[in-house]
């Protein structure tokens, strides 16, 4: 699939991945992730190289995970060393694809590239996520049928918010609001602003809760700042007309997408709010709201877009290009020119399933 | 897919259509239909250009159509007039597909090839379906996942009905009976005739409930008539012997099949009697009888032959040809030859699909 | 699809048929079994040469099949003999393939061939199948999601009983106990035994309930045996340390695998027990288990390494090959030779699905 590959990209949050093995497909390739005794994540290919058992269907026994076919059994390298039938011989060669897996930051990261190059310097931080004193996260995941890159265009988008979350997540003002796009390094940030406006169903709510009553206008901006491969770093905020920023309420939240197949993604978001830090209900309400948002409303629409495209290429389908998509366009080119640039570099990539082995 | 472009087709019957936006697949493409605040009936192309958000999702504004996902607004003709983000610019070229409806006679009709070759003139007529004081229509729709020839061929096939339909619409005598088929201008019309025969139970029902107490044998008659494309007008009588067609029972039916994709058809039906046209529970009691011939015995049968197929050409399977498929058979062929005259007409037909757009 | 056509396959048990006509598709065709009046099974293909009606949802009369849509009789060689509809006539060349069947040893089998090679010496036979003063059987079926030569591997294996079995028919012993395999004649034999070691758990069940109490300990063996195209004798048994296999209790076994599709294989198995012969709540106890082991364990397993493979050839995977392999790679080879040996005697097979008439 067309996709970067030497790159980190989430592979879950730390607490989706127990002693019990669990399955996830990444950049199409079947992967199976554990914890060893000591905690430690480990990512092999889910498939065994013997009769091609699935890997995650078997157990975890000491720090190495046993097929549940023959009983094979692959250590954190993937190797395979035990075989418990006969004469116990296993080639040398027996094994399966091992990946870089690192926890950071709150997040457990995989690179799927040529494992020399994975460097976790260049692991992307998001500090609120490991800030509690400031920030209390809440998280979620959704497996979405659709292109990782209609992720990312919805995620960055400000305009939809109006029509397909009125109701819920849109504060109408802001499409007459100030709008500004740009880079920084790698990056690139698109930014929104409008001052004395209506605030989100979802922002009223929160104000009156946090602050008590109020006039019902505030100031509100988002900005939405994009890092490769498929990272989306936002905050919301909002706050009485002409205080600055750090005055009101605000979300600070990250959206990483994972491509799952070139038809379906993993999305893994978190909503980090800056108030109510102890209050385990307003966890609860927010949850509620955000997953009609998210699952209702985005999730719905993604889906049936990824459908109407039926396997064309976006730009082949000649969108209209407006003026709200300058963001995301921006960051569909820099994404196209990370896969051109890998394709490049090897006019055959390594070939990372590796099922050859030596007769024993 | 192999089915005539430049030709009328039913989209529906008059109450399937609101303001609130449908969708229905039609020849592939898909399309949204809603009506305009005066209750004109509008059929676009159901994608948007710009993010390809299915319309049919969207909420009719006036007489716009609002895309769901980032409220572009639609006119009549296909036009987006309105973008409520931003400079609110769109491009006068974007625009989605708008296709010629008409409502008349009773039924909607929709024109999927050239629009300048769109005639309202050469429209079908049903009289006996907007004839209140003599035919009293009851009206069905069924989405059948079969080629839209099968349908035609069942539809215009008499034989079946002995067997398919042993125990409700079969008048047995009607094998034997009189067999005739002919051309009338481009229709083509199968009659049968068959004297003092035990009739189907449901005309069995239908003469003790209008006429009382008889004999149990009827003159019986049934005449199917094909228009182009896929439009077939049908009547079944039975009267006392000897006597005229006049003054037996008839129902009056018409059958409108529109091709969906290669692999599905809508199917629009009106069974219209002649004979008590006041009662109310006379139309429950015979749409239990047709709901039954219909979806237990035709749909199945229909779906279980096009599964059989597989995706082969039917005269590649060098089907058996019996004296009672004459009928059949023609109207196949005068299908095929529509087909590949639009085809000589133009090498490169016109591609009605435009999402091209100039960038904002 | 790969797989052998001139040789004898299982069709099914024979209590599968009956007068009322069963479907089922062998080598990817589709077939309809009915029994005549006298009980003689007939195997014709399932799709009406007129217009392509499933037979199975037909009625049989008389010895012949009748087609459910317009009710074209078929006799038992194939032919059609009889169309109820105006002059009743039909193509002598109006007929659809029919296949031998033959009734022997317990079992329906069927040619899929050459008609002109079924010789019916060359059935193999399983006395324990028929020979119910010495052994009684409890049959079963399954239609399994994965390719034949997944199960027959699956079948002779016995390392993967330790493993995937465990709790149910592994014999932990038997992992270390004495492999051979070997030939006799075209057939392909894997024997495998272990003295005192402990039994399955449904082995220890059953000494218990014929035998008594024991010190737990038995010797044990097991030998399966290869007989083309994929079919499986094989043999479990176990008894007191140094005594001879007569002794002890058995289970004769036989694993029938028919081809449907690429993708899925009829799975017929038959365990016959030399002991408690008049036991039918044995029956049911033991059918307990072994459902639970066949759908729960070996289904599941089958159809997730089918999945996997998703329709790469297996040797192209390289797997991994291990000392208890060797008797599947034999026979995985030998089936392929049996393949390639078909497809040089004719370089264009013998197209069996004939649907050509001549028009009448």
């Amino acid at each position: 699939m067309k996709a970067p590959r030497n790159t980190w990209y989430a592979a879950g949050w730390p607490s989706d991945f127990t002693a019990a093995p669990t399955q996830r497909t990444i950049l199409e390739e079947p992967l199976v992730f554990f914890r060893t005794s000591v905690g430690k994540l480990v990512a092999l290919h889910n498939i065994c190289t013997h009769r091609f058992a699935p890997l995650h269907m078997g157990k975890v026994i000491g720090d190495t995970l046993e097929c549940p076919y023959h009983g094979l059994r692959y250590n954190t390298s993937g190797v395979c060393v035990f075989n418990p039938d006969l004469d116990g011989q296993v080639s040398p060669r027996s094994r399966v694809n091992s990946y870089p897996v690192v926890e950071k930051g709150g997040v457990c990261w995989i690179w799927m590239g040529d494992p020399a190059e994975a460097d976790e310097a260049k692991i992307v931080d998001f500090p609120f996520l490991h800030s509690p004193d400031t920030y209390r996260p809440l998280k979620g995941y959704l497996h979405v049928r659709a292109n990782y890159h209609l992720l990312i265009d919805n995620l960055v988008d400000v305009a939809h918010g109006l029509i397909l979350h009125a109701g819920t997540l849109s504060t109408p003002g802001l499409a007459k609001g100030h709008h500004e796009v740009g880079r920084d390094g790698d990056g690139i940030w698109v930014k929104r602003s409008a001052d004395e406006c209506v605030p989100s169903p979802v922002f009223d709510m929160l104000w009156r809760r946090v602050r008590g009553d109020y006039t019902g206008l505030l100031d509100h901006w988002t900005e939405a700042r994009w890092d490769a491969p498929t990272l989306i770093s936002q905050v919301t905020g909002s706050q009485v007309h002409g205080e600055p920023h750090e005055t009101g309420l605000q979300t600070r939240n990250c959206h990483l997408v994972t491509p799952a197949t070139e038809h379906s993604s993993h999305y893994f978001w978190a909503i980090c709010r800056n108030f109510l830090l102890d209050d385990d209900r307003l966890d609860d309400d927010m949850r509620v709201g955000i997953d009609y948002a998210f699952i209702e409303q985005d999730e719905k629409m993604l889906e049936a877009v990824h459908r109407n495209l039926n396997g064309r290429d976006f730009w082949d389908m000649k969108p209209a290009l407006l003026k709200g998509d300058s963001g995301t366009v921006l960051i569909r080119r820099a994404i196209d020119r990370l896969v051109a640039a890998e394709n490049q570099s090897s006019a055959e990539p390594a070939k990372r399933i590796d099922t050859s082995q030596v007769p024993s």
